[in-house]
């Protein structure tokens, strides 16, 4: 099955943003895509540099114009499509949510950012409420390319998330990211935190035997307060064991597509079937915030 | 704090094993190391290869000569030291156990593996009784380094475990490990499984902004009925972040020692602080086997 994750920068209009995706989404169609999945927030700026009341005007509806343009798109391609919203739910009610196309069939299902962080330049408490426990959660969404255990950015460090998902028969694991460097952060501490988000969600793949796809932004977005982001790209995706299949660079815009062997995770969770000894009846403190 | 890992192959006896040991962690010692951890069943061959029920009389009881050997030797040397024995703890019940020596305070506490592996050539579930969830559990150990998260490798690919010991306050990661190439597997799947096996228990430290300390068993050793395991050695130690401090090959005997930053953790949590957001609302379906 041929999957491609786009990395892109920020453009000055929601229409620049799109008219740059769907021509790449075009691109990675004609050269056989049948999954394609964009970044977080892809039709606009990381608006969460800083706090600020007017940035809730972006936010859209679940059946706003990105769904609609997206969506019509799938269909004319048909290819499961994961896009990334702002979503308006109600007043006072915005989620950071993932959309799911599934080609001629239409829209799918969405997923709403469960676990929301909060560290200088990345505000997201102000702006997103987590999604809901007990409504969605983590609950994968059914394609015709397989059942999608899709999460967002910060659900990456929590292999709660991932394992939810392949409990629930997730067949691939997807990110939509926007992370990027401090620049006042030295190279060394970069590297590790480059390094360490990528091997935690080949951690992933590895503990769960599925692959997993991740766009991020790429390019630096400078927020009304001079704060600076530079998106560090390197949008990748893994293989059950964890191997790379593709990665992108930190400079460069990137349609990364590979071709994903979907038998695979069969023949891994054969050799090391991890699922079947899980001490379930030892987990419970799981639930706990600390075990003090 | 400086930390120790000591890879070696298995020699024709007990006292023979024992005696490398011992001038390894004399040498560790000397260099000025406060923590040394010994791999899995560092006393004898790994039996598991065939299942024979003459190898029962390998195990020892908890308080048998592994411990008392190296408890005196902790004590003498006033390090800590992590051992792994086949425990004998009733007729009939046998665990793969860790014991855990507090310098001149002697005998810390114990854990007994708690997932245990099945697949060819590891027929551990013949062997070895999982440990208790309701006595000992993921309970980590307090020690004179700190409190240690004590595991025992087929541990080390679920981040159930590494979660549970972070919540309950240890400091480091530690899996003391017998992996190694079935060698009908071709380059490239020796490769992805050698990968797999460091990424994910990197992943545990990325995940838990925690140090991980990984021995791991070296050499070829050949079962009664021509079984083959190349040990990949590897033995690794990593920082929180997942970064890796210092890596054996897969072919020699090593001691591997490096100054570990105890305080590193404290400002990765806060740059990260992934504990904080855990969704524990969300998480209860993680003692379920299957969400089917």
């Amino acid at each position: 099955m041929k999957a491609a994750v786009i990395q892109q920068q920020n453009r000055a209009t929601v229409a620049d943003n799109h008219q740059h995706s769907i021509e790449q989404i075009r691109q990675a169609a004609k050269q056989g895509a049948k999954l394609v999945v964009l970044q977080e927030l892809h039709s606009g700026p990381y608006f969460c540099q800083v706090e600020a009341t007017d940035f809730f005007d972006l936010a859209e509806p679940l059946d706003g114009l990105t769904r609609t343009t997206f969506e019509a798109l799938a269909r004319e391609l048909d290819i499961v499509l994961v896009c990334s919203i702002f979503e308006k739910r109600a007043t006072g009610v915005y989620h950071n949510t993932a959309l799911v196309m599934d080609g001629d069939n239409g829209f799918a299902g969405f997923y709403r950012k469960m676990h929301i962080p909060d560290d200088p330049g990345f505000y997201e408490k102000f702006y997103f409420t987590p999604g809901d426990a007990d409504r969605i959660g983590f609950t994968p969404i059914d394609t015709k390319v397989g059942r999608l255990g899709v999460l967002v950015c910060w659900d990456q460090w929590y292999p709660e998330a991932a394992r939810l998902m392949a409990l629930a028969g997730a067949e691939l694991l997807i990110y939509p990211t926007a992370i990027g460097w401090d620049m006042s952060d030295d190279d060394d501490e970069r590297s590790r935190q480059l390094g360490a988000w990528q091997i935690v969600q080949r951690g992933h793949a590895v503990a769960n035997g599925l692959p997993v796809l991740v766009p991020n932004r790429v390019g630096v977005e400078v927020a009304s307060d001079g704060n600076e982001i530079n998106f560090w790209g390197n949008s990748f995706i893994a293989g059950p064991q964890g191997e790379l299949l593709a990665q992108a660079n930190a400079d460069e815009e990137t349609l990364l597509l590979v071709d994903i062997d979907m038998a695979r995770s069969e023949s891994v969770r054969r050799i090391w079937p991890f699922l079947r000894d899980r001490r379930v009846d030892a987990y419970h403190e799981l639930t706990k915030r600390l075990i003090d």
